[in-house]
């Protein structure tokens, strides 16, 4: 059902493992520390989605983290053994490739890579469809932090996500589905697992809007997909500061990520938002055609 | 050499397990999200000091991330298992035990949890002798956040620790040993392991100093077991707000943990720190005494 490969220098296409078995030791500082750093990456139709750009992201990463990973031939192969795996052993018409590196005990040791194959979870497409609701939830920095603290490690797609988990729990049990976090000076940052796309229509203009990632939010390999797809289909791009009214003001708000593809936003604070069924339609076919 | 033990009801004392062996599934989110709960605990002459006070921080923390774990008894248990082990195996003078629940791959499994005991690092008793220079650096939240934004878990001690150990990074590649956070308001917070403690000397009267739990730090056990040892030594107590002219001031600054016990500030940012020897012996011995 779900697959396991290691990353191994004598493996060259990593070697198969039992996802159901232990296989991590308890002194890794990937497991004590959350330090390490990932990548989720969509598989469907035989092919993984933006491969190149998630390991790219991955490559960045690790060097904020000061953390030394295989290259990309490796991955690349490992990914091969492991999907192929996956497909032998029952596929899934969507799942979620992880590539994850961790630090090991000591920090001269090299990282722990693997790659895990699971079948998607059935919530995303079903959110996809339906919309979600969103609390806006402060995430206490202010928007100018990321360039004056490189030691924070902003930008940086780390194991360390306990925080973002605790906000979508804190969500769900206030009657929502998701967040999106704004800076303490009260602007629009990302979601915990995904990035905010913004539509504007103004006359003949349909205007694509997103965070600035000066921000300190991880650049979304979906986002600029979408950005690259929709200027070649006539929108004008921006990005932000972008404020609280803004999405409220909006036409269109969705949250975006390689594994839900593109989620609108129904409602932000119980408030209903906008959505222009004409520009989500497009947007979702140049979301689909992502390759 | 290191012991490992595994808590589990079907084994009221836990279970001894290798701790050079793999033992984690790579899907728990302990794992894959940083989503976890830890305290570190000093072993020493046969006994764990403040074994309590660890323990119901871990509750602390654990209520915080919605973990449930297993009861004092479990761990204390576990911790007999596991220190038993250790000195059989050989001991060591001081030794670190670690308490970890990490959450399973679904938000319904039970949480994985474990005891592990390796010998202390030379590196913490060295500095004890010699001090350290600290680097202070921005931690990017305001020091009013902790209140207004329960979903950040601000207090709660997880596995997500990365961002402490890049700053603990940074600090050793900009040639120094430590790093001391202070809010985006510029109040002093806490070391990335540590607790500060500050002296003043003011004719006849001591008073000991330490950062306001309001910030948002971890409540430091060692801080805390030194506060009640000073106080009844005819200490003056005091909490924060402290600001880095406070430190610079001081007649003492140190970091405190469990495990480093008690370790004077030399130089911040460069600048070198007075350091009272009478107060920093007095202290010490405090430090030493605690069961």
């Amino acid at each position: 059902m779900s697959s396991l490969v290691f990353l191994d220098p004598a493996y060259p296409a990593g070697y198969l493992a039992d996802i159901a078995a232990p296989q991590l030791p308890v002194t890794a500082q990937g497991v004590t520390r959350g330090d390490g750093v990932f990548e989720s990456m969509l598989y469907t139709n035989q092919a993984v989605r933006k491969f190149e750009a998630h390991l790219a992201r991955l490559a960045t990463s690790a060097e904020l983290a000061d953390l030394v990973i295989p290259d990309a031939r490796s991955w690349y192969a490992a990914v091969d053994t492991a999907v192929a795996d996956f497909d032998a052993t029952g596929g899934a018409e969507e799942a979620v490739v992880k590539l994850i590196a961790a630090r090991g005990e000591h920090d001269e040791d090299p990282a722990i890579c693997w790659v895990t194959v699971t079948p998607a979870p059935a919530l995303g497409k079903e959110q996809r469809e339906t919309g979600v609701d969103v609390l806006l939830l402060d995430r206490g920095y202010d928007s100018k932090l990321a360039e004056r603290a490189p030691w924070l490690m902003m930008g940086a797609k780390t194991l360390s996500y306990s925080v973002n988990m605790a906000a979508l729990r804190y969500a769900r049990k206030h009657g929502a589905h998701d967040v999106i976090f704004t800076s303490a000076d009260g602007i629009v940052l990302e979601a915990p697992t995904s990035t905010v796309l913004v539509a504007q229509r103004d006359g003949e203009t349909k205007r694509l809007l997103t965070p600035m990632l000066e921000t300190g939010i991880l650049p979304g390999t979906t986002q600029s997909a979408i950005f690259d797809a929709a200027a070649q289909n006539g929108w004008e791009l921006g990005y932000g500061p972008l404020r609280p009214e803004d999405l409220y003001q909006a036409d269109g708000v969705w949250l975006v990520s390689s594994i839900r593809l593109l989620t609108p936003v129904r409602t932000i604070d119980a408030k209903p938002l906008r959505l222009d069924a004409e520009l989500h339609d497009e947007l979702s076919a140049l979301s689909d055609a992502i390759r």
